[in-house]
């Protein structure tokens, strides 16, 4: 294929030739890329006893309304052309709550992998789009406290070890934090405000955050003051547990001292499970959304010195516990926990490391089939043909020249990145031969010219050279 | 997982807990099977030379308008929040177009797998769906005539046997139905619209189109019944051939001789590659997207007698010539020919065919890690968790019940499915020692309590009792 990058837009008729605002083609090596990542993250997630679940990419829009937070204005809505109200689905954790009050289900270990839809802010090069692919394992059921909490941080790392990409997973408890701004002094009904206002501090220097939360969300100063002293802290879960159990005045607190029996539970199954020291108990974490209750975590890039000034990502994924969410839809609860790893993001940090190009794997072509004769030769193209199709049928990746007489230095030419031609002049032909010849051998190789054998064993042939 | 399904639709709030009319939710082994054939339709593809492209599930309104005829109607298009006007994808070959234009790329053979959306009348049990997946090959490039095309038809032929499945291909091609239109006595204005009655042939009689055509499309009633007998006339290539040439008139036709000049080539190809007795030449069908301009085609499922009576599906794949498409974006025009195939309308067929439940493979979970003890025992969690983690990073799918104190039978109860259990005593653990047990000997067998072996080795001892 031969495809030119054209650096501006191309218009007729009026037509702007473009993908919308945020989204982007993919072709070749990088969906190849693409097939790869998922389909290792997919084995992991079975390796956990996941069930695959496919949901529409869009949903009613009274299925998405309410669950969303300030982010709701982000929400692609279908027109009205008579008929339901939908809207494309802004993540993959609100369907599988419909699916599942609508199924009644009350123990799965589901998994997802498919795109998403924001309108948010793009930033291509920094893998932040509009349309973007999400891959998610939810654990739903009630079971004993922290348990699968602990197995969606195990099949994190399970997941970056198996990428090779080094990652810590920052987290944080909604209990805790509710807790923590109740203290503070914060009133009640303004709980959910400040934390997406916490939630900010990542892309925001505290200051900017303080004034969201005097100015326009008019908390008094000394509370904002005392909010910034507490989310200063962050460290192993060992230490922050130590922290927490020191301070009385949190420790009186009842949604402090829930959070905190869950975070002592979780410490010894992250031992258990050997990775307490990938994990970082983070307070400043809040995670914008509506609909968590529990555990938040976000995985964090941990770049090396020479990939922290190329690859810039935020977080590759994020999640946490959600039990009250399909209660919403329906007169049953039911207990979820789960994670979602942004593989756009992912793909632009591998990207970036596999400087070359050949450490991106495809599956080329394996074999072309050319015709060689005199110079008013007929070109053999239904014998071409019907050579290629025996290689097909012999599950061989097999080409032609698409031509009715090609000269023999043009197929050459075609066959440049090629391991084998296989070669079919008519004389050859009548005593039931070809040619088989391994491309680019160097001069004085025995096989140079390449070999002659029986056509009927031409995929044996082929196979056994193809296994070299 | 543990899933009932609801005969009502539950509302909550005066949220109805559905999914959007056309769309359905698919779980488990259904998302598997189609994963296995989408992977089985890739492989093809790759074997001819295919490269993956991924573009947005939605493009510019623009980029889609006057593409599809009368089906424009059926498009999806986003609300205007602002920004562009977008649609959702309704094929898969307009956005190969935008993108070949766009990229200005020359020669390329293209795959892509993925949902497009269609407003139409929605018949779920037969797999016509407003969301559905849809498996497109397309070959791009100025290459001598019908040799890509018959490389087309050739791949259709290996995709349904390799999936097992029984088809007939209908073709025909446009310019010889044009120039029907034409010597029955169609004005030229009238031709598109006539075609796209006579596309409906399949599904109503010929009564009804005619009635379309005399009534809502103002053609005499002499020239509707000259169409009507050609229209009557299929069969195979050669024996179709054979009556084109006899008819004089026809031939005198400049649009009838250019596209039996490529019937005549097509046949040869067809020989070439042994498919010639899997295609059906048929005047009757015509297709009814605007952009089609050479060969056009249709996969027919063939059931068995036993099967005609259950599964009902029509099409099941389509495609054809369409040298124009590229050129309505761009100053370079680029010819191009391909197949769409409807993968529901495939799994449809599948399902109906595995009447056993066991012919749809899963991967089912290998090892669950259970513990035991005296009355009073703790429940060994943490090591429950441990030794499960071995088992993961073994690459082994293993599970163990999220309950601190679980008691042996309900253990037992939730392994019911699962080959190997790994069954954990305090005593044994202190000497570095588990129990590993093939669940469901008979009684009597040496090894029907287990066998205790080193912890070290689980891994290995599990593998090797799996390879089994």
């Amino acid at each position: 294929m031969s495809a030119k990058k054209r650096g501006a837009e191309v218009a007729r008729g009026g037509v702007q030739l473009k993908t919308p605002k945020g989204t982007v083609d993919s072709f070749g090596k990088e969906v190849i890329l693409r097939e790869q990542v998922t389909s290792k993250i997919s084995d992991i997630f079975r390796r956990h006893g996941g069930n695959p679940l496919d949901t529409p990419v869009f949903e009613l829009k009274e299925i998405l309304t309410g669950k969303y937070g300030e982010d709701a204005k982000l929400i692609y809505d279908l027109q009205d052309q008579g008929g339901e109200a939908c809207a494309l689905r802004f993540d993959l954790t609100v369907p599988l709550a419909r699916w599942v009050a609508m199924n009644n289900v009350t123990q799965v270990k589901r998994y997802h992998i498919g795109n998403v839809y924001r309108r948010d802010q793009p930033a291509i090069a920094r893998g932040r789009l509009r349309a973007f692919q999400q891959a998610d394992f939810d654990i739903v059921g009630q079971y004993d406290p922290m348990i699968a909490d602990s197995e969606i941080l195990r099949i994190i790392v399970e997941v970056f070890k198996s990428l090779e990409i080094n990652i810590n997973i920052k987290m944080n408890h909604r209990r805790i934090l509710d807790g923590l701004f109740v203290v503070a002094g914060v009133p009640e009904e303004k709980v959910r405000a400040i934390s997406s206002a916490v939630d900010k501090l990542d892309k925001l220097p505290w200051a900017e955050v303080k004034k969201e939360m005097v100015g326009e969300k008019g908390l008094p100063e000394e509370v904002a003051d005392r909010i910034g002293e507490y989310v200063q802290h962050s460290g192993n879960i060992d230490k922050m547990l130590q922290y927490l159990r020191a301070d009385a005045t949190l420790c009186a607190n009842e949604s402090v001292k829930e959070g905190l029996a869950d975070m002592e539970l979780l410490a010894t199954y992250l031992q258990a499970y050997g990775i307490t020291d990938r994990v970082i108990f983070d307070f400043a974490l809040a995670r914008g959304l509506d609909y968590y209750t529990g555990l938040i975590y976000e995985i964090i890039f941990q770049p090396t010195a020479a990939e922290a000034a190329t690859i810039q990502v935020g977080s590759i994924g994020a999640g946490g516990r959600y039990d009250n969410l399909v209660g919403m839809y329906g007169r049953r609860t039911a207990p979820c926990v789960g994670i979602s790893f942004g593989v756009d993001r992912i793909l632009s940090i591998l990207k970036a490391q596999r400087t070359s190009e050949s450490q991106l794997q495809t599956e080329p072509v394996e074999v072309y089939v050319m015709a060689f004769g005199s110079k008013d030769f007929g070109g053999l193209l239904p014998e071409r043909m019907a050579v290629t199709a025996q290689l097909w049928d012999g599950g061989i990746r097999a080409e032609f020249m698409s031509k009715v007489k090609p000269k023999l230095p043009n197929q050459f030419k075609a066959a440049v990145d090629v391991p084998i031609a296989v070669i079919l002049g008519e004389d050859e032909l009548k005593e039931g031969k070809v040619r088989v010849k391994a491309l680019g051998l160097p001069d004085g190789h025995p096989e140079k010219e390449g070999v002659l054998i029986q056509k009927s064993e031409l995929v044996a042939e082929v196979q056994k050279r193809l296994a070299r």
